[in-house]
C-alpha cells in the first residue's frame, strides 16, 4: 500500500491541512456522524459530530489571528479490509501573523476508522497526555 | 455476532478475570508482542510486551493484600474481517481482604485488535483522563 492509499495517513494529512486553513467543515468531514471522541481537554467524551463541530469551531476561533501548525510523529498505522487504526504523537504550534512560533503542545493520539461507500471516516478518536499519579498533573512532552 | 464471538468483549472479559486473579501471564496474553500502549499514568508510551509486563507486574504487586475489581461501562465495539476496536469507561476499585471497597478510579479506554492465527491480540491500547486546560490537573470521573 502506498502512502497515498493509506486511509490513516490520508486522514492525518487532511487534518493538518484543515487546521492550517482553519476550515471547520473540511475538518469535521474526516469524522463519522456518530463519532465518539475522548479528547485531551475538559470533558470525558464528545458524542456525535455536532458536539465535535462545536469544539472545533471554538478551537479555531480561539486562535484569533494566529495560525496553528500540526505535525504528526512516530506514526503507526494498521489497515484492514474494512477497518483501520493508527496512533501517533501530535504537536500543535501556534504561529503569529509575523511568523513567530509561540506556544507548542504535544498529545498522544489514536484514531479508529471505518470504510464508508465514498471514503473512510474516523469513528473514534482518543487524545491525551499522561498524568503524574502522585500529583494528578498532566505530564507535558 | 454473539457477545461470545466478539473479540473486543472477549478481551474485556479476560481483562477483568486476569486482574481479579492478579495473573500477570493471563493479562499479558491479551496483548501482541509488539504492543504500543499509551497508558494513563507516568510515561508517554510503553513499547513492546516486556515493558508492558513490567508495568502490570508492578501494578499487581502494589495491590498488596487487596484485590482489584474492574468494571467496563458504556462499551462500544466494531469488529471487521481482520481488525477490531472498542472503547469504554473502565472503573478500578480496590477491595480489602475484609471485603471493604476502597479507592476507586475511572479511566477512558480504547483498544485496537488484530486477528492472529489462534486468537485476537491487542496491538494498541490508550487509557486516559481528560485534563483541565487552565490548571493542567486531571479531571477524575
Amino acid at each position: 500500500m502506498t502512502t497515498e492509499q493509506n486511509p490513516v495517513i490520508r486522514a492525518f494529512d487532511a487534518y493538518v491541512a484543515a487546521v492550517a486553513a482553519q476550515d471547520v467543515e473540511a475538518f469535521v468531514a474526516l469524522y463519522d456522524d456518530d463519532v465518539a471522541v475522548f479528547d485531551c481537554w475538559g470533558q470525558w467524551k464528545y458524542s456525535g459530530l455536532d458536539a465535535w463541530r462545536a469544539m472545533v469551531t471554538d478551537w479555531f476561533r480561539g486562535l484569533g489571528r494566529d495560525t496553528e501548525e500540526v505535525v504528526f510523529a512516530d506514526v503507526h498505522t494498521t489497515v484492514g479490509a474494512d477497518l483501520a487504526f493508527g496512533h501517533a504523537f501530535v504537536t500543535f504550534t501556534a504561529i503569529s501573523p509575523a511568523g513567530e512560533r509561540q506556544r507548542s503542545l504535544s498529545n498522544r493520539l489514536t484514531v479508529n476508522l471505518e470504510r464508508r461507500s465514498v471514503s473512510w471516516k474516523i469513528v473514534h478518536e482518543h487524545t491525551s497526555l499522561p498524568i503524574d499519579m502522585k500529583t494528578g498533573q498532566a505530564i507535558f512532552g
